[in-house]
């Protein structure tokens, strides 16, 4: 069967496969379709791969991905910097830049403690944000790392190592989803909703 | 938002979310994984798109993809050169390579007719596969199309075209697939087991 497929196809069907969520199956799929569009395609996904590593860079500040240091987001005059959001990941800024709310400046971790993982504060940008805390002028760190064990470890964590800082530490609210259904919302965040219900009249 | 998200990240996410069944956020996270990958992955990624369509060719016999040409199916001597499956894309290829009891040769005719999406008998390799049956030894031809609409119109068209050149034409058993259940089947598999039947005793 190996000599049926060629080389070229079983190498790149290979790497697709090393991808997060692409079984072999959809790795073939993915090889066969490129085989199919404009061998543009394929080199323009190339370039863009190559790109990827050489032209960016941690921001040395917030240590969010960007190609120059420091990032936009930390040197714009329009950003308040004062505020400093706390997340696990560059995804979480995406997502947080989305709701259009949030004007302050960034701080990315790169992961949450976890024991389970080997995942340490030593193994995250935490250091780097006490120094950043204790040697600015922040008034307010939120911290939004995620809703859940790890996040939840690593925000206390954060807590205690920023609290002789004399900066206000804040975290994202905990309820209902917007769109979810009481029926189906699970005990703990109903839990939540409870504990931080707020008075309408 | 946009001046958030450095242009190599954006870049890349772009020509992921191209690729078929690969949304936006699929396509952030595939980069933002490489973004957290060593830096060889990328670049095997990359050279293994580059090399793709750079290394491969279809064989001028089969047009399956190929390195060589003639392929290796076709050169072999351990396959039978007198019968022929034809199938429509070169996954197929693999999936009959898979059962293990397929020892013939391939003609891949890189689709089906679809009136639906404008594709018509010229733009298949069907006039290839009448030139080739004519020209050679073929005692079989094995019509192994999807069993669809589209696929089922391309078989009879094949049956049609290859009608006078003296070659036996079959095409692949339709019936209950091993491990589905009888309550689940549709009802056109299932009439098509029951007028397929074989007596057992």
């Amino acid at each position: 069967m190996s000599s049926a497929i060629p080389e070229p196809v079983t190498k790149l069907a290979e790497a697709f496969s090393r991808l997060p969520g692409v079984g072999p199956k959809t790795a073939s799929r993915l090889t066969y379709f490129l085989l199919r569009a404009p061998e543009d395609y394929s080199l323009s996904l190339a370039a863009a791969l190559t790109d990827l590593k050489a032209l960016t860079r941690f921001c040395s500040v917030c240590f969010n991905i960007t190609v120059d240091d420091p990032c936009p987001i930390c040197i714009s005059r329009e950003r308040d910097a004062d505020t400093i959001a706390v997340i696990e990941e560059p995804l979480d800024l995406m997502a947080l830049e989305r709701t259009g709310i949030y004007k302050g400046r960034y701080h990315v971790l790169h992961g949450a403690i976890s024991p389970v993982s080997g995942i340490g504060p030593d193994d995250l940008k935490i250091r780097e944000l006490v120094a950043r805390v204790e040697n600015g002028d922040t008034r307010e760190v939120i911290i939004a790392t995620n809703p859940g064990m790890e996040g939840d470890a690593t925000a206390m964590y954060l807590q205690r190592e920023l609290a002789g800082t004399g900066v206000v530490v804040t975290r994202l609210a905990r309820g209902l989803p917007t769109g979810g259904d009481l029926e189906y919302v699970d005990s703990v965040t109903l839990m939540q909703a409870l504990e931080g219900r707020s008075q309408l009249a």
